[in-house]
Parts: C-alpha cells; structure tokens; sequence
C-alpha cells in the first residue's frame, strides 16, 4: 500500500472525525433541516450531475460494461427524484440518537442510564449504483455519524457532482461540510486503507458484492458489516396448504428475482413431492422459471428466474439443508402445523425466518423501519434489515453523588 | 499456517456447529441443570485438576515466570471454589435466549417478532488464568452456544483437566459434550486458524492483553469482539466539590490499581489548579501515588499507583483530550453544574461516561448483569461491560396467512 494513499485516507478520517465531534451537538431539528438544504442543493445542481452521469454512462459503454451495470449506473430523472424525495422522508423519520434504551438505580447509589449514540465515522464502500451516495449520505447525517464514502470507478464523475452538491447543502444550513466525504482518487488501495485506518474509522459497510465484501473483511482492522448473498429457502411440509404454498413461491421467485431476499430453492415434504411437484412444475413452465432438480449447487443465488429443487425426508432434514447451505438470510416454511413451524423458527439459523409468508418481505420499509442501509447476514451488531438504529451504538451514562465502589 | 492445524480446527468447529444445533433445542431448565452438574463435576475433579496446576506453576516457575503471572496461573483452594460458587451463581441467572424483543404487526398483515438467539459457535482465546475457562464456559453455555477455547501454553495442563470435568458434567447432564471444547494443540497458529474459520465460528472473543487482541484482528475474518485497554480519566471542573473530587480519585486510583476501570489520567480545571493540585499531591504522598505532572505519555495505562496529571483550560479542552488520549472504555467528570456535566456526558465517546462517580463502577456486577465476560472498547454489537445478553444475538420470526408482499 502506498505511503500516499495511507496518508490521503488518513486526511480524510481525521477531518471525519472531527465532524464527528460537531455533530454531536446538533440538534434533531437542525439535522433534519441540513437534510432538506441537501435535497434542495441536489435538486439545484441537477443538471450538472445529469451531465457527469451521462459522460460517465458514455465511458461505460465504450469500455463495453454489461447493459445491466450501464443500466445500474444510469441516474434517470425518475431515479434522481426518488433519491431527492428518499432524503427529504429521511428528514422526516424519527432520530434515534439520545434515545434512553433503558434506565435503572443501583444498591450502590449510581443511576445508569444506556442511551443511543452515533458510531462517530463509518466507511461505506459501493458498486455502480451513484444514488446509493445520496441516500447513504442522508442515513448517516441522520443519525449523527461522519462518513467517508468509496464509489465505484465507473461513476466517479456522477459522485464527484453528487458530493458536491451535498456539501454545499451542508454548507448552507451551517453543519459540518466534512460530515460527508468522497474518495475521488481511484487507487485500489483506497479500500484497504480506509479498512484499516483504526484511528479514524469505526465500522465498514459494504454495499456490494460478494468480492468486494470478501476483499474487505480479508483487509480489515475495522469491523465490517457485511451485507452477504441471499440463498433464500421455502420448505414446502406435508402438512402444508398447496395453494398457499404455490402463492408464497411465486411471489417469492417472481415478483422481484434480482432481490436478495427472493427465494432460490424450495424443498418440499417427500410425501407430498408426488403431488406438489408436477403443481410447481407447471407453475414454472407457465411463469419461464427454471427449475433445477438435479444436480443442484445448493449454495447458488440466482437472482434470475430458476430455482433448485429438493426433497427432504421431514422438518429436520430441511432445517439441516437450510443450516447448511443457505445464507442464513431468509428461509420460511409453509405449513398448517403450529408445532412443526414453531420447531423450524426455533432451529433455522436465519436472519429472518417466515411461516405463511414469502420470503420478500425483508425489507426495512416492510418491517417498518422508514429506511434501509442493507439487510446484514452478519451476527453482530445488526441482523437482517438495517435501519437507522442499526447506524448507532450506545453509551452508559452513570451518575453519582461522589459514589465510589465498595 | 500448517494443512494440520487447519484441518484440526475445521474438525472442532464443525463439532462445536453440530453441538450448537442441538444447544438450541434445550430449555433453560435443562441448561441450568447441566451448569449445575458442571460445577459437582468440577468438585468431583478438584484433585486431579488441582495436580494438573501444580505442575503448570512448577514448570512456570522452572521457566523463569514472572512472579505476577506464576500468581495468575495459580488455581488456590479459595479460587477454584469462587470458580465453583460463579458457575452455580449462572445457573440461578435469568436465561436471556427465547427473550422477545419487541413485536409488531404491519399493514401488510404479518406479525414480526424480534427474539433474542444465541451465536452458534464463540471462540475465546484468553491467556494465563485457568479459572477463565470454567466461567466461560458456563457463560456461552447458558447463553445456548457452542464454545471453543483455546488458553495460554503455560497452563495447558490445567486447562486439559479443566475441559475434561466440564465434558464430564455435560455428559451426566445428557447435554452436548462438544457444547466445550479445548484446543490442546500448542500451535501458533491456532489462534490464526480459529478467527479465519469463517464457516464454524461466528465470532472470537480475546480474554487477554493488547498484543493478543492486534494479532487476533490483523488475521481475523470472523468480528472479533475487542476489550482493550482502559486508559480512563477523570476530569475536576471548576465547580467540582472537592473532598468529592479526592474521594473519587481516591477509589479510582488505589482500590484495585490493576483493573481496567481504574483511573489513570486526571485533568484538572486551569481555575482550580492553584487550590486542587496541592490538595491532589498530599493525597498522592499519603497513598504512595506517582504523580506524572510534565513528559506524560498520556495514552499510558499504568495499571499500577501512577497517574498522570494535566490542567486544561476548559471543559472542551477535557473533552478533546479524552476523545484524543483515551481508550474509549471509562471516563469521569467531578462537577456541580449539571449543564457542563450534561456537555461532557454528551461529548465524550466512551463506553461508560461517569458524573460524580467513580470510574470503578463499569463492571458487569455493579451494572447488575450478574455475570461479565469483559468489558468492550468496540462500539460494535456490545459497548461497555458484556453480560449474558451481550452474549446473544437476535432473529426475526414473522408469520403470515399466506402473506406476500405487493
């Protein structure tokens, strides 16, 4: 790694974490006030930003990018819209930093109270889509933290018009303008420094890819909070409800299949596979979805229209398979039996586990959070949707009146 | 890293995964049973352990130790009985697994609920105390997950007697065995193989020094759960009362000079220096206290009767030097004006931030936890002192009647 690009980065995080400091003294209403300046800054430097989008568009399809990653790079006018109007409902949601978790008096004299706070600087690493800037940006101003934000080579142009309108709506309303930085350089050591900037730098997010999460964490002093693949499961039981069943799948596989949380293998109860198969065959056939039911690479996402299929000899053996090959995501079971659902809920080791219902409704908006940074696979900290609670830690507050430990 | 220590730590991680799955199905009853005949076993092996130590101290001492750490490796009768008394004190705590966080039901129609889980599989890497082992164990145990330990070379012996009575009361207990596991092999790179098994281990937690926790991060895919050092201050502002301030300082500094929690920074108001410096270096002369008034290294934990001393011109002056210097683990303000208190518990990024209250009372037991399996300088996942919850993580169940979404 190059002295250089360790010392760019480390400029960056210590101006982060001197916003950071700031931060904290603003009030609720003065954030949210600083969100609308940036969603009016956006909309007043529109133009310039659809102009770097569309030389960046340009680029991409002279180096010839796939259509699909062009398309994900483009920022239509609806997209830009929604990003604006994305900001101004974040200004809008309530702010959990200062929130009191809980409080509680001491035999010993001292109250303790664990209040919300914000992490201080958080790195977020992204791919090709440039509203994710914004709408990063806008969730981690809310909730009081400082972030430092690495986009993909291919839209440097469009985030470097999209960082400079955010800051000048920080500048306007009198907050810390280094609350949201950029990484304009395109070194590939910009990610490992920022990963291993200790001093500076909280917690990671990756907003990306399986490699992009694996190089991450490989290079990483920092925690990282990792947004893993969706290898989504529903599990079919003898005692299930066939129409509902086939209702839960379609909607799962079809409604969105480039979603994380759509579903890429159905397991079904032996003794109603001679039934509910040839249901689920013709199903497929009549919605162009593939399925396959022999040899299945079990760990596969597909984020297309196939699907593995399985047999399993009971509940067991689908938690087992689930256990084992899935991405412990989101899995349901559809089935009439209260006790066989509660066993599978209790034993799927998932983010989010479902009986009756399809696997696309982790979602932050679903599950009402207002607003989503990403559906974490991870254990710690945060699991399954995050919202903005999930962007803050907590402190303790102990007071006293000169109380000191027996 | 050698094909056979990787391939022997896959070997205990996948037992220690299948063990984790069966961990799950048992009720709390069972659980506390289990830690129950943990603790008859390890009285029933008080011989044969208390040998096994006995050789690790003569071989310690052989060896040249120093004498501090022989101390630390020493399992006296009173020890082993604390051990004993603290796995018998965990079984009578309240089981934190199965815990409802919070319910809602969504417009959508599917009622989510947010339920506390245990891990799975916990790796803890401590160093040279053995009764470490026995209160983790009884820790992860009650808390549902698999374990694997990996302790320091010089008490491999007593450790190896340790994991063998734990295994046993599993056994009588008709509870996985492999819930505890040891890692008897010496290798160095255990410790590597363990945080890099990203497919068996969900999360590492280090019971140890500094040096320790850096190398477990620097190869660790899996999060790492950090209690680094506490370098904790306490801050006398102008309006401090100050017998108050002396009696805080006092408890800080000489009740137990080797804990993290102890102070070892104090920063004095430039108003009330003239009058609180001499008042503060009599103290130090009566209680044999170093004071270190110029060349201060002020990151220094001294863990010992030192401490160093600076006047700053204000409140943010304290505060930037804390957020500067600190450990983010502890730090206090000795004040009667509660606005500039509020400032300070606003301001400074620490785990714990006290008001007119001693800086020893961060401690699962004073915070009434029950039981603490260390104190977190990460803002990750668990911040301050970690107790059984901290040792959980959640999942969402949500249930449907053939719910999907639009």
């Amino acid at each position: 790694m190059s002295a250089e690009i360790e010392s760019y980065i480390n400029s960056l995080g210590r101006a982060a974490r001197a916003a950071a400091g700031e931060l904290r003294k603003l009030s609720t209403a003065r954030k949210n006030a600083a969100l609308l300046e940036i969603a009016n800054a956006l909309e007043n430097a529109r133009e310039a930003i659809a102009a770097a989008n569309a030389q960046d568009v340009a680029t991409a399809k002279e180096n010839g990018l796939a259509p699909a990653m062009v398309d994900r790079l483009t920022l239509t006018q609806a997209r830009f819209d929604s990003m604006v109007q994305g900001i101004r409902a974040i200004a809008a949601l309530p702010d959990p930093v200062g929130e009191i978790i809980w409080k509680r008096s001491r035999p010993s004299g001292i109250a303790i109270e664990k209040v919300r706070e914000p992490f201080g600087v958080i790195a977020v690493v992204f791919e090709s889509r440039p509203n994710v800037f914004a709408d990063t940006a806008a969730l981690t101003f809310k909730t009081s933290n400082a972030v430092i934000l690495r986009g993909g080579k291919e839209a440097v142009r469009s985030n470097t018009a999209l960082a400079e309108a955010v800051r000048e709506g920080l500048r306007r309303a009198d907050a810390p303008v280094d609350a949201v930085q950029f990484v304009g350089v395109q070194d590939h050591d910009a990610v490992r420094a920022l990963v291993r900037c200790v001093e500076y730098v909280d917690v990671a997010i990756p907003r990306g890819g399986e490699r992009l999460i694996r190089a991450m964490c490989e290079a990483a002093l920092i925690p990282v909070l990792k947004h893993y693949k969706g290898t989504c499961h529903i599990y079919v039981d003898c005692k299930a409800n066939l129409p509902m069943a086939l209702a839960i799948i379609h909607n799962a596989k079809v409604q969105r299949p480039s979603a994380c949380n759509a579903v890429e293998c159905l397991l079904v109860h032996e003794k109603l596979a001679p039934l509910f198969l040839p249901m689920a065959r013709a199903w497929a056939e009549g919605e162009g979805v593939v399925l396959h039911e022999s040899d299945q690479d079990w760990t596969r996402e597909f984020l297309a229209l196939e699907m593995n299929v399985g047999v399993v000899a009971n509940v067991d053996e689908a938690i087992a398979h689930i256990n084992r090959y899935g991405s412990h995501h989101t899995d349901a079971i559809v089935t009439d039996d209260a006790e066989i659902a509660a066993h599978f809920r209790r034993d799927v080791d998932s983010a989010v586990v479902c009986h009756n219902a399809s696997t696309r409704f982790t979602d932050g908006g679903e599950f009402g959070f207002g607003a989503e940074i990403g559906i974490s696979t991870d254990k710690l900290h945060a699991r399954g949707p995050m919202g903005l609670e999930e962007l803050t830690t907590y402190k303790y507050l102990l007071s006293g009146d000169g109380s000191i430990r027996q």
